[in-house]
């Protein structure tokens, strides 16, 4: 073994200690969510407190710039294409990054979390914006400190943008959610220019454990496997990953409410897809460890990963060759509760359009106002240009503006989400980015026969393959822009997007 | 806060993370048994492995010294009953035990226990002892070499005994056991020489969920906290914590097989009560983690853990007023499968005392005589007075002359126990000890009149709480001596257990 081997080799073990402590970090995180008795909630604070600390005293510590600084010098003279030149500098950069955000405040945050989850559940409980006005403001600050130390070129809100889909920036987004609220707003007009379709059936009963033998048979149809991953229940559905052998998901099924629960899991499987399909070589890697966040993940962004969420359940989900071909399976499960429908009764009912007050309960058309909305608020905060308090009426407006709706109380507006009590401002953005995402990925694998041949006849194989050779295989090694670039031959791009929902518009109105 | 208080929370802090990340590395256990996916088994492996080390490097480097160092000076004029100062004692004392075993011997152990677990349960499959022989002897060189390194007086099975028991020795070892050979064989002969039992019924079909329902049910009578516990199923029933406020206990429900559940249940919840008893002061102290064995856990020894499960699934889950008290509650459960049992009937068939090969299933008359022989064994092992190829000729011996049967082959003899596979010698006596102390214990609990009246009535609330008083809450701060001292005015006694057992088989053969 060479001088450069061997102290790539010390890099590669200080990275991979960083990643199992994440990996147990999530752990932990699916635990609480999914088993742990409620006595625990205390202790497991601390436990993640703890761990966390730990990785972060790793990746910042003298041990891990040593390790980065002789790798480095050994690898000197390799070329620039070399996957280890690559890692380091990654890992290099990441690091840099969470360098700069002030211990302090990251403690303050975490600390400030527990408190501002507790202020925000009682006002929306309460319907009391104002009682949650000082911890809110609080946690903004916090916010916009940390967007001060990482630094930005043009706008605070870039910095924290950054953080979750890396490259991109407020003056982007303005120019893709400026094209999108124009196409969006008259494609709904016209969804709902004509007469709705049926939902009745969807409020019928239907027991659980059926509901989740066939979306976990059509889950295993898309290419999740369940050698590797595992299904629970929670309220709000997530996928987390402990490295690509270990990729559980959850879904939240309601025996009155027939689509929640599927689509939910074809979400969060195409998310566990993603992770399951990381290249073996970069487990435990800087290629399956976002340092900035401290969240072991294999996804190059937040964007990148819910593309492939949202392919999975909209592009593949919610098309009519998909009901076409697998609505019989579906009233195999529930024959007398489905005996009075038809395939395209059922796609229909599955993509209704209806504008809607909660961003979660969207349709696939109102979806990204919720998301515009927010961006923009957020921007507006992180500048400094609207007070926490002014938020309810800045709502209520864009509400109004982008759906029509006059918005009856915070509860129903500025209350809904939890994030920003958790200190996330800057993530929204990528539910949005991943969904143009999705069908700009989509439309280039389309191109491929034999994937679309697939999509024709219900063998998805050809598709997950795809996704797997040309995304998710490369891990964290490539950029968003790049995976863009690569897979799809230009940038981001909105119109396989839009394109995607005026087809699907067209066939629902015809 | 004086310098002392400061100094003093230092080493608390210290402590504290050793024992997170030991609590999570008993979750990564736990879920690795109940949840994890297949494929997830490597990984974890790393994971647990990485945590491991890092623990070991906290407790034993010098961050710790240094707090221990100066928390001592500070307190070198507190009172010696100081609890502070117990605890500094105990923490210097653990470390220092763990400094003496070389991590290369560690390290060579862990890596050897898989492939020891492959070669054991491939030999046990074949009936190949042979096979197995140069794996085995390695695994039980590197113990008598740890024992080398932790070092003893008398012999070197003392440090490998010391290191789940605390205080005990060979020595005394061979005392007890020769008081207890000398009572259990006759015993067991007399309970032999009358009809056996009915049995028939104990293999009717008893659907799980109910005899988990009903297991369930008296496990919370008894005072196993649900809110800071769950059940779940394992092949290998086992009990573990993550604080004393998440104790989570597993079982094994056979659909034809009604006794094997609810009794390893009990069994669990008597160590489960034990861990969510401990004072919650000692949350995350030294006093809630064992050093030497890197292991979060709030029992004074293995001997004294056993102790709680054999009460509660013993001397009170095998007791005739138990069954007179509940079996109406069980056959509410199941009236068509005990319609023609008596609860007198039912207490008779869970106490069957039948010499048999295998330990796991032994009856509680037995079962020592099956330790007694192990721990022969282990100690002839450390001494290099026996070799292990002639380990099974010693085996079928031993078998013969304590439990009078003819071992037919390796399988059901000196391979049934994975223990000696993972590296554990010198664990097998606690479970003896646990039996001895457990009517120790419970010989001074009845002589409370509000805890016999509870025994009498099914209140097992009383015998719980002074279990709590008395043992639990003192977690890892008293030594197994001073506890059975303390608690029962004298020193370990075999009295008390041989009376129990004298009086069941007088009963049981009335």
């Amino acid at each position: 073994m060479s001088y450069t081997d061997l102290s790539y080799t010390d890099f590669q073990a200080e990275i991979a200690k960083v990643n199992d402590i994440l990996c147990v970090v999530n752990l932990l995180a699916w635990d609480a969510r999914t088993m742990m008795p409620p006595g625990g909630v205390d202790s497991r604070g601390q436990q993640v407190a703890t761990l966390t600390s730990l990785a972060r005293e790793l990746a910042t510590g003298d041990a891990m710039r040593r390790a980065i600084d002789a790798a480095s010098s050994a690898l000197a003279s390799a070329p620039a294409d070399d996957i280890r030149r690559r890692a380091l500098v990654q890992a290099a950069g990441e690091i840099d990054i969470l360098r700069r955000i002030p211990a302090a405040l990251i403690a303050e945050s975490a600390e400030l979390k527990t408190r501002a989850h507790v202020a925000w559940a009682e006002a929306r409980q309460a319907n009391d914006f104002a009682g949650y006005v000082p911890v809110l403001d609080r946690m903004l600050a916090i916010q916009r400190e940390i967007s001060g130390a990482i630094g930005y070129a043009e706008h605070p809100y870039d910095a924290l943008i950054g953080i979750y889909e890396p490259g991109m920036t407020r003056s982007q987004l303005q120019t893709l959610f400026g094209t999108l609220k124009a196409a969006l707003v008259p494609l709904i007009e016209k969804a709902r220019s004509v007469p709705q379709p049926r939902t009745d059936f969807l409020t019928r009963n239907y027991p659980v454990d059926r509901q989740k033998a066939f979306g976990l048979a059509m889950a295993e149809r898309m290419g999740y496997d369940l050698q590797r991953g595992r299904l629970d229940d929670t309220v709000h559905p997530f996928e987390i990953s402990f490295t690509r052998n270990d990729v559980r998901i959850t879904s939240r099924f309601r025996e009155t409410w027939l689509p929640a629960g599927f689509f939910a899991l074809w979400h969060e499987a195409g998310h566990g897809m993603y992770e399951q399909g990381v290249a073996p070589e970069f487990t435990r890697s800087i290629f399956a460890t976002d340092i900035v966040n401290l969240y072991a993940v294999g996804g190059a962004s937040f964007g990148i990963h819910e593309s492939q969420s949202r392919l999975w359940e909209n592009r593949v989900g919610r098309s009519r060759k998909f009901w076409e071909l697998h609505f019989p399976e579906l009233k195999s499960y529930f024959p007398e509760q489905l005996a009075d429908v038809s395939a395209l009764e059922f796609w229909r009912s599955v993509n209704q359009v209806r504008p809607d007050f909660i961003r979660v309960e969207a349709d696939e058309l109102t979806y990204d106002l919720h998301i515009i909305l927010r961006a923009e608020i957020e921007a507006a905060l992180m500048a400094g240009e609207v007070k926490v308090k002014d938020l309810p009426a800045l709502w209520a407006e864009k509400m109004q503006t982008y759906l029509g709706l006059t918005v009856p109380n915070d509860t129903l507006g500025v209350l809904q989400d939890v994030h920003w009590s958790h200190g996330y401002v800057g993530s929204f953005p990528t539910y949005t980015l991943g969904n143009i995402m999705s069908s700009q990925f989509f439309a280039t694998a389309r191109k491929v026969p034999h994937i679309a041949a697939g999509l024709e006849s219900g063998n998805y194989q050809p598709l997950k393959t795809w996704l797997n050779d040309n995304i998710h295989s490369y891990g964290r090694s490539s950029k968003p822009s790049e995976t863009l670039q690569r897979v799809t031959g230009s940038p981001l791009r909105t119109e396989p997007y839009i394109q995607d929902l005026t087809d699907k518009v067209a066939s629902l109105i015809a």
